[in-house]
Parts: structure tokens; sequence; C-alpha cells
């Protein structure tokens, strides 16, 4: 059973240790983590940039495709909702008819935290409604994770935010995946 | 030709008589625009929250499953990015191999807006990573569009942001899209 482990983790200063940790933690459970690092590409900083995101793209598609699941870090990243090549990514998997699962470091509702963003970088025009239902984001993300893999995004049990790169809602969100897919 | 029109379009004050200026558009040059009011649904307000939800969701795929293309208003929503519920969407029709175009009413790239974002709201911790490469949002993005498409994310022409709901580059995309189905 292979996973990708989508998330702005490829974004961390040590995204290469935190990688390898979630590693650590699937195989805890009978999963393969996949993390798209790309290292393969060599320093995609040394070619054009055309060219450079290009080939990240085709190697995470690749990566994609050739895994069964994904496990995706759904915390809010620059802005009221999860990173945005995460969001495609989980889309991606759901249209494959491929199991979604995901997680979120934050214990914070996204309309308190869509209420908290338009008071720091107020709307483009009054009026846009701010969508609720008491969700930990957009309907369409608690949406694509449950129907792909049944169950809810996996938030802190405690009800208390966690640091960015904490790594104890993957573990509980793995756990239940492994439960889900009757690995564990 | 069915287009699923995603987009914050659907957070709108005037979010019903948006989705008809859209769809006179989009006819004008031989597409069914299909937005996502879920208008049949009646109100949703007045339902149980976990009930009126995943109703939208539900309501949202079927549409996407009846729509043969998504034109997807990439326009950057509560952050550096565009909306978390029209990049699952894109994803998924990337997913399903069904053809993807986008737009947005924000000329600048992704990068200088990321930054604006963390001089407002700063990072949740120091040295996350500010993707590049000259893109207009995270490369997942125009990579879904240009490969699910075969056209870049469609921009204002003269390089200048438009108001957040106007409809130009909107017209650009559909007539761009018309073109490339061979519809016009």
């Amino acid at each position: 059973m292979k996973a990708y482990l989508a998330g702005p983790d490829v974004f961390l200063p040590n995204a290469r240790d935190n990688a390898l940790a979630k590693i650590a933690i699937c195989a805890a459970y009978g999963i393969t983590g996949r993390p798209p690092l790309n290292e393969a590409l060599g320093d995609v900083t040394a070619m054009p940039e055309d060219i450079a995101w290009r080939l990240i793209f085709r190697s995470d598609i690749e990566m994609m495709e050739e895994c069964d699941i994904i496990i995706a870090n759904l915390t809010p990243f620059r802005g009221a909702s999860a990173d945005a090549g995460t969001l495609i990514e989980v889309g991606w998997f759901l249209g494959r008819r491929k199991n979604v699962f995901g997680y979120s470091n934050s214990a914070t509702l996204f309309a308190a935290r869509s209420q908290a963003h338009i008071a720091a970088v107020p709307d483009p025009l009054p009026g846009l409604m701010v969508e609720g239902f008491g969700l930990p984001d957009n309907l369409m993300i608690p949406g694509a994770v449950e129907a792909g893999g049944g169950l809810p995004i996996i938030l802190p049990a405690d009800g208390e935010d966690r640091a960015f790169a904490a790594l104890d809602v993957f573990e509980a969100c793995v756990a239940a995946a492994a439960r889900k897919l009757g690995l564990a």
C-alpha cells in the first residue's frame, strides 16, 4: 500500500528530515510513504524556471499515479485554507477514485480562520460570504476526504492547535487510514 | 459541451447575476455553462449544517460528473492562492481526464503575492520556502491547467490586476478554450 504524502511539508527548511520521519511512521502501520521531494531531478534551482516547474509537476503526477492512496497535510498555509498544491492533489486522487485521507494541525474551524484572515487582509469587496458549516475548511475538502476515504479530516483530538510541523496528528491519521484499509 | 463554472464566484453577494452573465458569455462561444449555485437544494441555511454541506458537496460532484470541462476562476481568495474548493475541483477534473481551463483576475505573480501575504500574516515558522518559477500560483495549478487543457492560466493581457468579479479575463479564457476545443 503506497501513500502519496502530500502537504506544504515540501516547503519546510528541513523537508527531507520531515519526510523521513513521516515514512517511518507510515512503515509502523504497514504503509509505504512516498514524499514528493523530487530528489531524482537533481538541482532544479540550476535549471531555467519554465523547465524546472514542469519537471516537478510531471514527477509529482508520476508518483501520484504509482500510489494507491493520498495522506494529505491539510494544515492551513498562507491563507484561510490548506496548501494550494495539496488541494489539486487531493482532488486528483478523488477524481481517480483512489482513497483520500487527510489531517490538519489546526483545531480552529474554517469560519473563525476566515474571519481572522479578513481582519488581517480585508476582502476585495464587501459582502463576500464566509462559509461555515462547523467544518475545518471549505466544504469541498472534508467532502473529498469523506467521499474518498470514509473518514473526516483528522484534527487534534484535544482541540489545541499544533505547531505547523508537528507529526502527532499525522500519526493519528495514518493509524485511522490503516484501520480503515484493514492494515491494522 | 458542458462547462463546470468553478470559482469563489459562489461567495459573491450577487452570485446569481454573476452566474447568469458567465452563462451568457459561454453561450456566445458554443459552451453550456453550469454554475454550482445548488438552487435545486432549496434553502440550505434552514437545514442542519452537517446535512447541508454534504448535500452541497454531492450536488457539486454530480454537476462535475455531468460536465465535459471545467473553466475555473483561479483569482486569489483569502490567501496567496486560488479558492480552496475550486482547487479540489480542478484536481478532480484532471484526475478524471476531463479538460481543464482556468483564469485569474490577478496579474501579480505568486511569489510576490506570497511575500505580501507573509508581510501581513507572518509564516508559522522561519525558513518556509516561497515558491517562484515566474508562475501565477503554486506550480500544481498551472501544471493541472496546462496538462488538462493545453493552455496556460489566462491572465489579464495588459498586466493590470482586475476587480475581483470582473469578467473580461473570464471571456478571454472561454474564447481560448472554445478555440482549443474546435468550437470557434
